[in-house]
């Protein structure tokens, strides 16, 4: 590719400025903008028609035929590909093994109302979940299950974290995700008519002999606290994963993937 | 707690040095030793009766009690805890979080001939891996699920690299663990008669359709690429995960985690 102009080499540029400060949450929200850094993940978004702003590439760093192909589908959708260094690329993405394309785009919609279910939806609620890498990585699983959605329940990191982005390997892309407070998640599922099935550490009753079928959410607490007493409800089904060693729990994203599958496995 | 001399302030002393060369994988090679960071992680260590060779306090930093029991037992045991300034604790500790103590413990022997197991164990092997975190999350994992052992094999990474031990909750003290080749790990699995279930993307046969019960091992191999050729034999059954999304795979600690409850399903 013949970049259409010399390649921006400063720092200091506003355009690079402004995208850098995105990594920031709180420019995140002002702006209603976000990073997606990575060719996979970006082709993901660009599979599933989120719109992008403007798009930094270094020529240099490009080495594989998804970051190629990235930056291909970016020019021909019209997007602004600005050529930058080696330097200005690593200012922009995050760590060090940058694969030479960053998109800013815009933050999707993340309202509960929003939503659109099939009939006998698998849905998975996670609580206060703070580390974008957990929310990553439950996104990746909720998509390999086939979830029909994703909700983040009084979160500690924006949805559209660009480390969430990045450890979903995009998969927020193609799995429909919201964002909401836990009262107005309860009222959802009660207004739906989906059943909530808790993972618990104190639960009696072992995931494995609740029945998954039908309309269900399958709800997530901190690592460190747990779910906050709002699914202290007749209605919330509490299970239990079992611990058969010296830890006492599993990671959020472990837990997740554990009952996830057990739907699967009786759902189909 | 009084120190019983005054903190060591500076980052140029010759045991503070020697204790952050560890971090750096040839070192531990060649000394045999290894870094513990975080009370949680040395207190399982302590109860598995790993060798403290010293330890690095900041009472300044100590503010939980999981950390004061962590300093009260090495001082019991008769290790020396020497007493450091913030600073340095920032140098000697991981990232920004530490938790006021470290130690320096002598590597445990992690040859395959070592293993004690018992009848019908249920095995995990990872090949190949290469991210600590993705192996300490295996390993907490697998002491949850009651894991015979873990076996590292080919890995890229060394066992109790520090990030490992800290991904894994300190849970890689309790869980036998043991590193060798694959060619290795193959032959000990023939001799022990102990059944491969190893994940495959391209398998036929779900998971949940194979017989998890008697001596099993669950294999898993890279992200990147998979399991190596030494896989392909009749004796390993190969099975695959429903993948029912846009993605082509799940992350690897995810897919042992499932594989691994399930066997726990099966076997309960």
């Amino acid at each position: 590719m013949t970049p259409a102009t010399a390649a921006i080499t400063s720092l200091t540029n506003p355009r690079v400025k402004a995208a850098v400060r995105l990594r920031d949450r709180r420019e995140r929200g002002l702006t209603g903008m976000t990073l997606v850094d990575g060719p996979r993940e970006l082709l993901r978004a660009l599979d599933h028609g989120i719109g992008v702003v403007e798009a930094f590439a270094c020529d240099d760093l490009i080495r594989t035929l998804d970051a190629e192909e990235a930056v291909r589908r970016l020019q021909i959708a019209g997007s602004e590909v600005i050529q930058v260094s080696a330097d200005v690329m690593a200012k922009v993405a995050f760590g060090d093994r940058s694969e030479g394309v960053v998109a800013v785009i815009r933050t999707p919609d993340t309202a509960l109302d929003r939503l659109t279910l099939p009939p006998a939806p698998l849905v998975v609620i996670v609580e206060s979940v703070e580390k974008p890498g957990n929310l990553g990585a439950i996104l990746r699983t909720a998509d390999g299950a086939g979830a029909d959605a994703v909700i983040a329940a009084d979160p500690l990191t924006d949805l559209f974290n660009p480390n969430a982005i990045r450890a979903s390997l995009g998969t927020i892309f193609s799995v429909p995700v919201a964002s909401d407070a836990t009262s107005a998640t309860l009222g959802w599922l009660e207004t739906k008519g989906i059943r909530a099935i808790a993972a618990r550490v104190d639960a009696t009753t072992l995931y494995t002999d609740v029945d998954l079928h039908g309309p269900i959410a399958i709800v997530l607490g901190s690592e460190a606290d747990g779910l906050s007493t709002g699914w202290n409800d007749p209605r919330v089904t509490a299970v239990r994963i079992p611990m058969l060693g010296t830890a006492d729990s599993l990671n959020v994203s472990v837990a997740a993937a554990i009952l996830l599958y057990e739907a699967v496995r009786q759902r189909t």
